[in-house]
């Protein structure tokens, strides 16, 4: 309610440059409070003279948001891979690293190759080292947002309850923001792709299934964090297959890849790694590309009942399946438009995702960005200075 | 951004009573800018001196939010009744009158039927008449929220896009805002009954069947106002039977009243209204009790789907089939915490409405509060002073 070092922050975010007197109008406060708040966010480098500096004339001088004032570092952390990215506070990416990393070896060896990743990235930008001002890390698993742990995270042996902040920070004393995977991809994808879009739900299909949903602006968490857990929705097609959850006619137990790579070998097509199904269907295998269409009409019967339910202008197919081509999303659009209402399908777009492999470090890098740049740190910051 | 003369006022909100120093040190503002905020408040009757006028010994003079500067009017209309209200700013209901009305009237006669229905209440109480404030309205089908507008409503005949609005400030010179009747009980069974729960899913069960889904303390509406329409989710027990949407397998097919009192009519009783059918229960019939036990059943089938979707951590049951006892939360339970997730149910509360009756005037009444003390509405009103 007071005023605020944000409320004249708030409005250069956009990115355009103003003068103090056009500041002092917008907000209604006095010339002098005005200067005091810039100057303690010019202290913090977050706002910057534009245009360099006059030389005579004494033309106004226009003040503007600086993004590159720091960095922040995005982690997408996946079953079987690992990506690492610096960006600025504009969500930019900077420069990224991908390795393979099986999630299942465990918090210490895994937040390990984070400290390293982070580390290596901040030294080939040396000039951005002192300048780290936040982690956020996407984790293949349901987290308890507000203290960054995985709770019963079915792929992630060691993990339970970890504290994922405590660990990263004895590396780097920064604020550190967990958030679930498919949370965090559809935050990146919102923010790379659909900035305007405010009710967005992002479907992950790989190993597992699961939902990002972004209504009104806001992602939707859900009371325990666990909204958007699509993977174990019940699917009568599937009442007879049993799930690892321990229940039975589970989607994911249907059509994540796992089930698929089943499916294709008892047609009697040769799998040894699950994942190979992705490239039989761009390859254009029958069996695989049978399925994957399967795969889209189960996920289909799911979404039709999340689009009643939660009414998105847009769904975002991403995962490793989604690369597989267009079967999967014809898939879900034949039991979509068919299944949902009318009035929540007339504006409905279904679509792959763009963002594609950084939509989780993109999305994490906002998830940092948004606690850096929130109007209660900035107000920290600048009464710190 | 700027300062706002709701800056002050929403200090004061929370009932307890301050005084100018104090809400100076609180906002941070000047002495000088929160006695000029005050006085606009003042002048508006919103801020009143708390505890009379003092008389020597000049004690701090407390300053309080005043619930009784303004009456609000709650208008929920149902298929087949409508109640209006008087509420306070804090949303008491200070007087309510409901009669039996048919929606499929049109809005010629349903609206008139309003508007006197708010005549005679301010009549009851002349003191008030000059103070109505805002108009909430509930109307049974899809609302387009901006401009208060029934979109393809299927029991409305003769309100497709009619100017709801429009046709009451005719009569009012007021805000009139309309929602859902689904989405204006959630709202009242909130305001009303669970003030600090901010995941709220209330589910009304009736001639149809429809969910109010409130997320992070904020209703869901979605991104064409179709959010939470539970009735037409597909269930694989109802595949073969056809709904009047033109779909098969919608729960509201299988679940709702008209089903239950088809399925007892089935069985050789005799029931010449559907609405029968919840006597039947609360009398024992043996066969009412099983159709409402296993509509519970199928109505979980969805909200386990909507658990896993949503996350909330309290469902609400309301409608006239609720009041029929426990059965129906009985087989409601029974599904969900079988399917949904443990960390989704492990906290999950399923309960029926205490609201009852008043769900929707309440709910409408706190649309018309939320409007009329929105920042923008007093800064507005302030400046127009």
């Amino acid at each position: 309610m007071s005023v605020r070092h944000s409320d004249v922050f708030d409005l250069l975010r956009d990115g355009e440059p103003r003068t103090r007197a056009q500041l002092a109008e917008l907000t209604g406060l006095a010339r002098s409070t005005v200067s005091a708040r810039l100057d303690a966010l010019m202290s913090l480098g977050l706002v910057v003279p534009y245009g360099g500096v006059s030389t005579g004339g004494r033309p106004p001088s226009l003040l503007a948001f600086n993004p590159s004032a720091r960095v922040v570092a995005g982690i997408d952390l996946g079953a079987t891979h690992a990506t690492a990215a610096l960006a600025d506070l504009d969500g930019r990416v900077l420069a990224e690293h991908t390795d393979r990393l099986d999630i299942a070896l465990g918090p210490d060896r895994v937040l390990g190759w984070v400290e390293q990743a982070i580390h290596r990235l901040l030294g080939e930008r040396p000039e951005d080292g002192r300048d780290l001002a936040a982690i956020g890390i996407g984790l293949p698993g349901p987290v308890e947002h507000s203290t960054g742990r995985a709770i019963n995270p079915p792929i992630m042996p060691g993990w339970d309850r970890y504290d994922v902040p405590g660990h990263v920070q004895r590396a780097f004393d920064v604020p550190v923001l967990v958030d679930n995977d498919v949370n965090v991809m559809a935050l990146g994808e919102r923010h790379a792709h659909l900035p305007d879009v405010d009710d967005v739900v992002f479907i992950k299909v790989g190993t597992g299934i699961g939902a990002g949903i972004i209504s009104g602006g806001v992602l939707q968490r859900g009371a325990q964090g666990t909204a958007g857990d699509l993977g174990h929705v019940f699917v009568a097609r599937g009442a007879e297959v049993s799930c690892r959850c321990g229940n039975q006619g589970c989607l994911e137990a249907i059509a994540a890849i796992p089930a698929l790579a089943a499916r294709v070998r008892d047609a009697g097509v040769e799998v040894s790694h699950d994942h190979e199904v992705v490239a039989l269907v761009r390859g254009g295998n029958p069996h695989a590309v049978q399925a994957v269409r399967q795969a889209g009409r189960d996920l289909g019967e799911v979404l039709a009942a999340l689009v009643n339910l939660v009414n998105p202008s847009v769904i975002v197919i991403g995962g490793s399946l989604a690369v597989a081509g267009e079967g999967l999303i014809a898939g879900i659009r034949e039991i979509v438009y068919q299944r949902s209402l009318p009035l929540a399908t007339e504006h409905l777009s279904v679509v792959p995702s763009r963002a594609g492999g950084l939509a989780g470090v993109t999305g994490a890098a906002a998830l940092a960005i948004a606690h850096v740049l929130s109007p209660d740190a900035i107000d920290h910051a600048a009464v710190a200075e």
